[in-house]
């Protein structure tokens, strides 16, 4: 017989037909006479209620049963009386596939520090939080791409290996083949990179963007969704050196353009999570809440799926970056001088800014426009003023900036200037710069950092939580 | 009036409407009376053709539009007399978005070769050829999220800086941040790499399998998709030093499993390209003749489009190792000694062997299964034989090996002596061994090499014609 997975028993199983269930023991509780086994093989959050008649079962099988082993069960599926369930699988054979020694077995049906299982991330898909958090995350992958799809947009595999810092973002990760001890040095007594394997210095992407505009400017509309990288020395609950960046590029985009779709592709996967999560999301809400309970009350978050709805209903409020300042110059925190740093036009906002503007003032998310083009990088479209240009953050609730993006200069002499004056070498960007050249057209793009999705749609704390094998400062574990 | 796409514009645009369509100049043609305009916007491979009234327009206007400029066109969308298509639009008013020097933009509209465009690969996405590529790719990528999020596999994202090494399966980039010239060393004078970013020695990965098998066996199916690395100074037509893999790992699959899903999964793939690119099929199709025509009858391809139909019509054949050395050594270019490399129990079968049977003997996609140890991975499960284990590589006409998998060894004990024997150190393995101890359960999974993928389907012969920018020794550009 073939084995039928949980999530599809629990739906639409049927009394009084045979099953077999192969999965991971959550738990073993019980009498003398009737073992309840609950079993779970990741397919949902939901465990399946295995009924064991003692008597019928060598005792020494029943033994080995403990949490984290792994059965296959053959019976018949029952009308559930207590499991939560509609159905129970009442168990004719078992087979113990393998052991997990109650011992050694790091994962014991009990509350679990997340620290602990950020050390055992090898085994903590195998808890409840965890199997239900890399479920949305494959969901809201799959998301992204079915929302690009549907576009008429071109997923482009842009290069993690390169040559070229594309924003001067941050410090980068060396990748060579040299010999690390004693590297070749060139007469001048540097390193000799021309023998390294590419025949050039080279590190580890920080942004598609620059090669997903090469692909917007032929293709008419990219998206990158691939891993990038920032070599900072950051131990944050919000950073990491390794993470999972998408990136739009669209050609005949201005900036509300570029803003419409950010706005509608966010809705769209946080719809996609609400539509196709519920149980994770229902399971999440509920750890949210059990975390927070000794928080006081005006601490606590909002419901996790209350907060996703109401992501959902409100339009997000877009405003200039200049009345932003005006907004937070009149505030109370400013009055009274809560605010740890300066707020005044010109400089970059920082998170208590940002809160306030989302959590307090709009209470909604917010779509922050023309910021100064000092604070900006060299390739956004430079606006009228001659001070601004037309960037946009997209700044959510209890995250911060989730989105950043920008129309993207398509004047050849007004971003070669720019360049200049922001010491970009423009001879090594000669392939970017010949967008322009040729068939230039207004353009924009933006990218969203995965993880921080994640952490919105899940409601989990840290960053380490929401990938599996985090990679920050001292930490390469698995 | 809102822009159309050009594939929006063709497929539904009544005649009689007006329309604005924006892109890129492929060619103008025409007389003193009527400019033709071939438009492309990177929608569709179909250009929109655009009739020009000479009279109506301004010379210098009409002189600027050239091969690779873009341009804006308002008009009506008239019946079509000789553009091959439904419609074409009479223009009534044109902008001129970005010039192209016609002495200076280097995709002029004649043929240029494979090795130009791989040197303006910034540009390339301009051309029929690599549009056509490029929509393939994207849509294939988005078969595979889509097949494998219906069958409930969760997408897991794998770490790329790792401090294993998966298989010993080749060479890797060292990731770093350490000094390049003078960098720390210990006491006993080497690297110090507990100074390093990580705390240790980091490099690329060159498989997610490892980590797959820690989501699988929790959340029972899962698959990577993602870039992998090998630092192999091979320059040829197969290899790149970054590639994206596809590795689906599956909790309860035997190899038979295994094998049953590597055939569906690349039907599927191939039925989606032929469901929604035929337009790019069809050009590259005929592409592909063009380019054999001079080769002698026996030389050429199968028609494209023919062989993807084939490899859906037809079940692999599934032969273990051992009767295809067999058939080998019974072969006439076995016999009359034209094969290069030996055949003989034991040895790896090379590119002839595997193409001899798969294109000569049974003219179909072959699985072998049940490789000699040896030469295969410390992971894979062993057979019974003492032999053998129970690995799986699907062969393809033209490719060769597409995918490589195997059943894996659950039993902790034969799995930690074989790593002994092949001095795989079994203490940093740790997290993966403690997936045999707690809960070990029959496994399996394959790699597929997405570019492999994409030679086949496309029909293209150099695998760094089907990445947007490839990596491979001396060449990290753009």
């Amino acid at each position: 017989m073939a084995r039928l997975k949980i999530k599809e028993i629990l739906k639409n199983g049927e009394t009084g037909s045979e099953v077999v269930a192969k999965g991971w023991v959550r738990t073993k509780r019980g009498s003398k006479n009737v073992n309840f086994i609950a079993l779970n093989d990741g397919s949902t959050i939901h465990n399946l209620q295995v009924v064991v008649d003692v008597e019928s079962f060598d005792e020494a099988l029943l033994r080995d049963i403990t949490t984290g082993a792994a059965i296959a069960v053959t019976g018949e599926l029952v009308e559930s009386a207590g499991s939560g369930q509609n159905v129970e699988l009442n168990a004719k054979s078992i087979d113990l596939l393998g052991k997990a020694d109650p011992e050694k077995y790091p994962i014991q049906p009990k509350k679990h520090s997340l620290e602990f299982l950020r050390e055992n991330a090898h085994l903590r898909f195998r808890t409840n939080t965890f199997s239900a958090v890399f479920r949305i995350r494959h969901a809201m992958a799959f998301a992204i791409h079915k929302y690009f799809n549907e576009k008429g947009f071109n997923y482009l595999h842009t290069p993690i290996v390169t040559a070229s810092d594309a924003e001067g973002a941050g410090q980068m990760f060396r990748v060579s083949t040299l010999d690390a001890k004693n590297p070749p040095l060139t007469e001048e007594g540097e390193v000799d990179y021309s023998q390294d394997f590419f025949g050039k210095a080279t590190n580890l992407t920080v942004s598609g963007q620059l090669e997903g505009e090469l692909g917007a400017l032929a293709l008419g509309e990219i998206y990158t969704f691939g891993p990038t990288f920032r070599a900072e020395n950051s131990n944050t609950t919000r950073h990491l050196a390794e993470f999972w960046m998408i990136e739009p590029e669209m050609a005949f985009y201005d900036l509300k353009d570029n803003m419409d779709l950010a706005e509608e592709f966010l809705k769209y996967c946080i719809q996609y999570a609400l539509d196709n999560c519920m149980d994770d999301l229902q399971f999440l809400a509920q750890r949210l809440k059990e975390e927070e309970k000794n928080k006081p009350q005006d601490q606590r978050s909002m419901d996790l799926i209350e907060k996703l709805e109401f992501v959902l209903k409100n339009d997000f409020i877009r405003l200039p970056y200049t009345e932003a300042i005006d907004i937070l110059k009149n505030s109370k925190p400013y009055k009274k001088k809560k605010f740890q740093f300066p707020v005044d036009w010109g400089v970059d906002l920082q998170s208590e800014h940002e809160r306030y503007l989302v959590e307090k003032h709009f209470k909604c998310p917010v779509i922050l426009i023309d910021y100064p083009k000092d604070i900006k990088a060299f390739y956004m479209k430079q606006n009228d003023d001659g001070k601004t240009v037309g960037a946009m953050d997209v700044l959510f609730p209890g995250i911060g900036e989730i989105i950043g993006g920008s129309q993207r200069e398509e004047d050849l002499e007004k971003l070669t200037k720019r360049m200049e004056e922001m010491d970009i070498p423009t001879e090594e960007m000669w392939w970017y710069l010949d967008t322009r050249r040729f068939g230039s057209v207004v353009h924009s793009g933006f990218g969203l950092g995965f993880e921080r999705l994640m952490l919105f749609v899940t409601g989990m704390g840290n960053i380490r939580d929401v990938i599996a094998f985090p990679r920050a400062p001292k930490n390469a574990e698995f």
